[in-house]
């Protein structure tokens, strides 16, 4: 018989032929290297046999589903471990996810952290040894007989159509009702680590049992899962939600609910920076800022089309419009997105062609619902600011504008060094618009980017229904990408609210309309800079940016004197005069991560002087008052 | 008989003697300025018997409510004069109203302002009659046969009970069914205007026959309705709404919904330059700025209070906090008021005796029902942004708080030129609080308004149901008061959301919290500049603070090199590039309010120089470029 492979070569083979056998025709390398097959675009395990005609491809470490492949086969020897050592283990579903795989279970015991080091000791042992995954194929009959003692699975069984193939994976004297495919045997989960424990109702219901979840992960080398591992825990260190309680920049309270931050000084003082950095950057490019009502009719919402399309994302209620003896309700909702008011305030004066392109900005708040298990610190709240403008040009300055957009966005992630990546999303199936003005929005996009000399990936069909984009990921510090930018042309608003300006020969025209949001949302951002910094955020920045420590208390009022004069060079400053020893203060200004500690004693007021400690650097030695003040005017936005 | 004057003086009468016998008993002045009495407390006639024992007072046009008297009896004389004109007129209602009256009334013909020179014209006429106005008194079945050609008065007398002793007041042959009391004769009714027609529904409802409301006003001198209607003119020119939108300052949509302005870039500028010149202020003296969300559940509300007691000014929704196959809904509340999420703040962290005072501010946007028919332009909307601010402080804090707030207020209200006035509102019968917590916040109010040397009016009983307060109304250009700056002690909200300081002894003790807003609302306190200024804000809040205006096309690349030159020095400058005469470009700018204009041809370019002209005095003749650089550098916030 004969195979195809992946680079079109045909192969011939003897009858009952597996893909461990397609493997070593090609070479004992990847003999090895089989972890599984791709059979006519099904993944397979290794044993599978081959048939005449096949399309068929090796899996192995470096290929696409090797690590899912490798962390589901981790969680069923996670699984056979646990039996070895607890026994009755009842089993519920054991799946590969993002970053690890876990296994669901009920036992008599309550499983923490410090079972971790006998499952993983009894789990090396398994993969020592190196057993064989067996795959079976029973009846649902058999199914139900093997597993009598394993109540969820026998509900899983009893879901299945009664004449269906079900398979079982055995590894030793362990069995489990499972899909596949699993590598060969156990000895090529090479790296492996359990990571946590939490609770998970069984099918996700809060009315069905309560079983304990182990989480773990799985890589091929072991340096691959120390780099993972010191990231997670690198990431831990940096978790904005953890500094930002610690840097006092924001609280969250039940009582005002969910996805809800409440800003405090330290948080709302960087909000209002980057705004007011961001304000004069944009006034400097010729946008103008507006301001609208953060509610409207529903009238708005249906003409814009988010009553169809978004309702479910958005807050709705009712207002009397008439008196308390003559109520007459009308439905008012919450704003999700800013662009309805931007296009009202475009369509309420008369455009010349001459007078394009019109760019309006607004730091403007908005609501859009998430489920509470969705919401996350700032990075997915319920309520937000975008830093949102809508562009309204002609056709023929598209291409100037969005490379205009580029810039910008470049010059901000380049003030914080982030790198960062493009990808530009066209047409989907489901759309509106004539081909020629998709055709020309993907290309203006495309041209943008290469004027720009931006590289970017394509996301063929992965537009919204009205209008093709740009979307920039950034990559921070501890290399995880961020979707930060988006730039998108919209077909549909202008239409919808049927704004037009005048042409040069007196009729009227459709405007084009950018969306455009750079930070995106200006929390999230904040929380991604967090992050970035490890909550050391730059000088510009810092809510604090020099705290003012002196020595004794004859110095306090020489430090009082000093922060004033400090404060009018522009900077953000505090003293320390409690009477606390040096070293409790220094401490307490590392750990608030402010930039610059000046210290004041005798010698330093004598001569005018301070002496400095920079938050990484340490100590700077004895600097002229003068020096810190340029530092501070410098890094005034 | 004896009767009592106001000074307590006892006076003999003959019996049958009127009040107006009673005027002519103390002078002859008296008996010709006497409009008619108050008996007993009530006011009456010039004509009424007054009895043994009475207490009398003479009303003259002096007196309070003497304009109330000559508006009603004008209206009446207005009646007769329709009557005279149009014949059969069916008469509604003909009150006094403020700063004025009117009378609705259903004739065949559509009357306009057009009419009121031949009404005004029949209305001096019976006014030199001098008829005396003639009181009657009737039963109910007499006035139904007096009146029965007037149905709504018909109605009117329908709904008395029958046993009531009801007056009429006629003039000449017009006569009204009235309560009184009116001037003695049409001779008093000396100077009065209509004003405007407008449709107004009988009895207020839609479902009723649709009447004409004619209206107008009357003064006892030539002057001061001279002086009214020249005010009323002024006022006219500088509604915010009309200026509002020549200026495209905001706009409205009924789209969008009632009370909901969206502000256009100039009145978007305005509002931040406001907003941004307070941040630095408020930073100055010691303010922190917080951000809080726009909508909070409802358990916020209840522990708040608003839930109970501001309900109905308040917009509900709910939210599914569970998943859509098992929801579980929640309530929330669009903010009304941005207190609770200071007092969340301040309870977020532990605060010692040493911290406080805490001051936090927020330019906090709320929304709060208005019912349609109020809403007015900038002045009362449903949406508006505060200028919010809580101060939480010790017992001993008080005092000084409170002196620094009016300290800033006088600082803001200076800035605008504006007088001021204060007033105190006292300890309501229904209030919280222990009678020593009254009188220690009243007492530091009164003390805090002596040590800034401000007078205060008292209004006993009329504070808040949780504290006293100081409000601060301000005085325009055109000499109106508009309320804006509120200090407020609140004793209730510490208390509900339990919230306290550590005191020196290391125990706990309930800080006393101080709400204050000076502008109020910004965006009405814009509106109030626009009226204050006719639109002509000063320099530093102009949105556009210089235009330039090239001669001829060679100019314009120099026009827009110099317009980037000043807008280095900070300045909010455009070009007026189109080819235009001069005289239209400069009569545009002077109609946007534009502070200066620059002129540039050949000579100022050769030379380095500008020709200024200014808004209001014209022609500055020809200036250095750096002399306006310089202006507009010191006009930055």
């Amino acid at each position: 018989m004969f195979i195809t492979l992946p680079d079109g070569a045909r192969k011939e083979l003897e009858d009952g032929s597996t893909v461990a056998d397609v493997a070593a025709s090609i070479g004992t390398g990847l003999a090895k290297a089989a972890l599984g097959g791709i059979v006519n675009g099904k993944a397979v395990d290794a044993s599978f046999p081959v048939s005449d005609g096949d399309e068929v491809s090796i899996v192995t470490d470096k290929s696409e589903g090797a690590l899912e492949l490798l962390r589901h086969s981790t969680a069923h020897v996670m699984a056979a471990a646990l039996v070895d050592l607890y026994g009755d283990v009842k089993f519920g579903v054991g799946p590969a996810i993002e970053n690890g795989f876990y296994y669901d279970v009920q036992l008599d015991r309550t499983l923490s952290s410090d079972d971790f080091a006998a499952i993983e000791a009894r789990m090396a042992e398994i993969v020592a040894a190196g057993t064989p995954f067996e795959r079976k194929e029973v009846t649902q009959a058999e199914a139900l007989e093997l597993f009598a003692d394993q109540p969820f699975k026998v509900e899983l069984i009893n879901e299945l159509p009664s004449d269906q193939v079900i398979t079982t994976y055995g590894i030793g004297s362990f069995s489990d009702l499972c899909r596949g495919p699993h590598v060969p045997d156990t000895s090529k989960v090479a790296a492996f680590k359990l990571t946590k424990i939490a609770g998970a109702y069984w099918r996700g219901d809060a009315e069905r049992e309560q079983l304990q979840r182990i989480y773990g992960t799985a890589f091929f080398k072991q340096r691959d899962l120390d780099t993972y591992l010191a990231n997670l825990e690198e990431a831990e260190k940096r978790d904005h939600r953890k500094l930002g309680r610690d840097l006092d920049f924001y609280m969250m309270s039940d009582m005002a609910g969910v996805g809800l931050p409440l800003y405090l000084p330290n948080g709302a003082r960087v909000i209002r920076t980057l705004q007011e950095w961001l304000r004069k950057e944009l006034y400097r490019r010729g946008y103008e800022e507006v301001i609208t009502p953060h509610i409207y009719k529903s009238d708005v919402w249906k003409t814009s089309g988010h009553y169809d399309f978004y309702h479910d994302n958005m807050y709705f209620f009712n207002i009397n419009e008439g008196t308390d003896e003559q109520p007459r309700f009308s439905e008012y909702g919450v704003k999700p997105m800013n662009c309805p008011g931007h296009v009202m305030l475009f369509g309420n004066s008369i455009h010349s062609y001459k007078d394009l392109p019109v760019r309006f900005f607004e730091f403007g708040t908005v609501y859009r619902h998430e489920m509470s298990g969705a919401v996350h610190g700032l990075m997915r709240a319920r309520g937000f600011t975008q830093d949102d403008a809508h562009v309204f040009c002609r056709e023929d300055q598209v291409v100037d504008e969005v490379v205009e957009i580029l810039d910008l966005a470049d010059a901000i992630m380049g003030e914080f060094g982030f790198e960062y990546e493009a990808e530009i999303s066209t047409r989907p199936e489901k759309s509106i618009g004539s081909d020629a003005m998709w055709e020309h929005a993907e290309s203006s996009l495309k041209k943008a980017c290469e004027v720009r000399g931006l590289k970017y990936e394509l996301n063929e069909g992965d537009g919204a229904f009205y209008g093709p984009k740009i979307d920039i990921k950034v990559k921070d510090a501890i290399g995880r990408m961020w979707q930060c930018s988006t730039v998108q042309v919209d077909f549909n608003l202008p239409e919808r609210f049927d704004i037009s300006y005048r042409t040069a020969d007196n009729g009227e025209a459709r405007p084009f309309m950018l969306h455009r949001a750079l930070f995106g949302s200006i929390e999230r951002f904040l929380g991604i800079l967090i992050e970035h910094y490890a909550g050391a955020l730059p000088l510009w920045l810092s809510p604090v940016q020099v705290v003012v420590l002196p020595i004794a208390d004859r110095h306090k009022e020489a430090a009082d004197e000093l922060a004033k004069r400090l404060q009018r060079a522009g900077g953000r400053v505090e003293v320390y005069g409690q009477n606390e020893p040096m070293r409790v203060k220094i401490a307490k200004a590392q750990a608030g991560k402010v930039p610059y500690m000046v210290v004041l004693g005798d010698k330093e007021i004598e001569t005018g002087t301070v002496s400095v400690r920079e938050r990484f650097e340490g100590d700077l030695g004895t600097w002229d008052v003068s020096k810190l003040e340029e530092l501070l005017n410098d890094a005034q936005v």
